[in-house]
């Protein structure tokens, strides 16, 4: 039997993760080991400092969820060692409620579990939907989580490539297709807004705005824009291969000589 | 006169951030955004669910320093939009008491407050020493480290590529000297130690062990082993770019032909 580990930023509660346990628990038995509450923005961050807790949810004949106090990657990583009942066949993560695409992939606790799980080798998938609301409508996009989880199951991935799916929020008649993408150049410029509180020390609330000026053909951005759900083959070697040959006669040097 | 924004995961009291503001002071004017408290593991993860405290702890004619309750990446994001007096000229984050080579860069929340400085352009290098001792004697990397400072100062980076620098834990004179390199594939092999608490609960701790078996020319560990600092230029674009032919047939679709 198929096995399938489910984990996602938002919560065990959320319901972009209801959808996905519905939809994986088509293909296997499905654990699922998400963060007690939301845990948007952490990223590939783990816990070393305190112990982690489990909490035991609910279970089905297929399903079994839990959560823990910890991390996204927490999840990850302790779900594999302790209580997934063998090697997962797969690992997913979602549906998360908001953007992953282009440099939001950084931020990402969802993509951060997927890409954790990618550094082991795993199959794994993110996927996010264009809508931070967290009553969103997830039908549209459940056919093409369907597809994607019976392809990759088929075939599986490159070694140490996960996926990192966006699906535009549009009912399902109008999303266009699929498109295989690489990430936009973009960036957040943030603001910062100073308010002082009733003791009169100053705090900061952190707001910010996605800038993307990057209109070339083929990213996730373009796709996504045109109504096509995006597909960025991700991997976790952060190395400017490009940039190896320009650097190397600026900083390569050999002791011997250099301290002479 | 040039401006320095320094950072680390340490917290603005560790003694590898005392080093680098040293080193940096000659160069320019140094301003310290740094953690409140260890913040190792944060990895790229920023806050967005509460405000953020600024504390104010020392400075003199060339350095002022800065700690806030967030993660080094809202270090970097708070003092560019409200506490450097202009842009930066260079953005550093370390000296890490502890490596960041390999993999470990993804975990890292001194990598991570770098990588989001290059998100922007800015001209970035994180600074590790491999050695977790709150007490590590970095006197053996300072010379490297005002080489490499005075080197990007002079002739900068490619656009959104940042330095990953790691350093052996070696006298100066036993340091080989520097390497430009690609990270080393290698992974975690994560276990958890199961404790219960005095009310019977369990609770699990995590532990680890650093696995690679990535023994090609060219990586940072193979530098750091052969006793060479290694210098890893870094981008903040996950795409696996060599899978995006081998993964279009697979997925690319248009919902008119699909869906007929």
């Amino acid at each position: 039997m198929t096995q399938i580990l489910i984990t996602n930023d938002d919560s065990y509660s959320a319901k972009g993760l209801l959808a996905l346990i519905d939809v994986a628990a088509k293909f296997g038995n499905v654990l699922v080991m998400a963060p007690d509450r939301n845990s948007s923005g952490l990223s590939h961050s783990f816990t070393s400092g305190r112990p982690l807790r489990v909490y035991e949810h609910w279970s089905n004949e297929r399903v079994s969820v839990f959560s823990c106090d910890g991390t996204p990657v927490d999840c990850v990583k302790l779900a594999i060692e302790h209580f997934c009942p063998m090697r997962p066949d797969l690992v997913l993560s979602g549906i998360n409620h908001g953007s992953n695409s282009s440099v939001n992939v950084l931020y990402s606790g969802t993509m951060g579990a997927v890409i954790e799980a990618s550094t082991y080798d795993y199959n794994a998938i993110g996927f996010s939907l264009l809508s931070h609301d967290p009553d969103a409508d997830f039908s549209g996009c459940l056919p093409y989580v369907e597809q994607i989880i019976a392809n990759v199951l088929d075939n599986g991935l490159p070694t140490n490539v996960s996926l990192n799916v966006n699906f535009p929020n549009l009912p399902f008649g109008e999303i266009k297709g699929m498109r295989v993408c690489h990430e936009a150049k973009a960036r957040w410029a943030d603001s910062f807004e100073k308010r002082v509180d009733p003791y009169g020390r100053p705090y900061w609330w952190l707001t910010g705005r996605f800038i993307c000026n990057d209109h070339s053909e083929g990213t996730d951005e373009k796709a996504l824009a045109d109504g096509y759900v995006s597909i960025v083959p991700t991997q976790p070697d952060y190395t400017c291969y490009n940039a190896i040959e320009a650097l190397t006669p600026r900083f390569e040097q050999d002791s011997d000589t250099e301290k002479q």
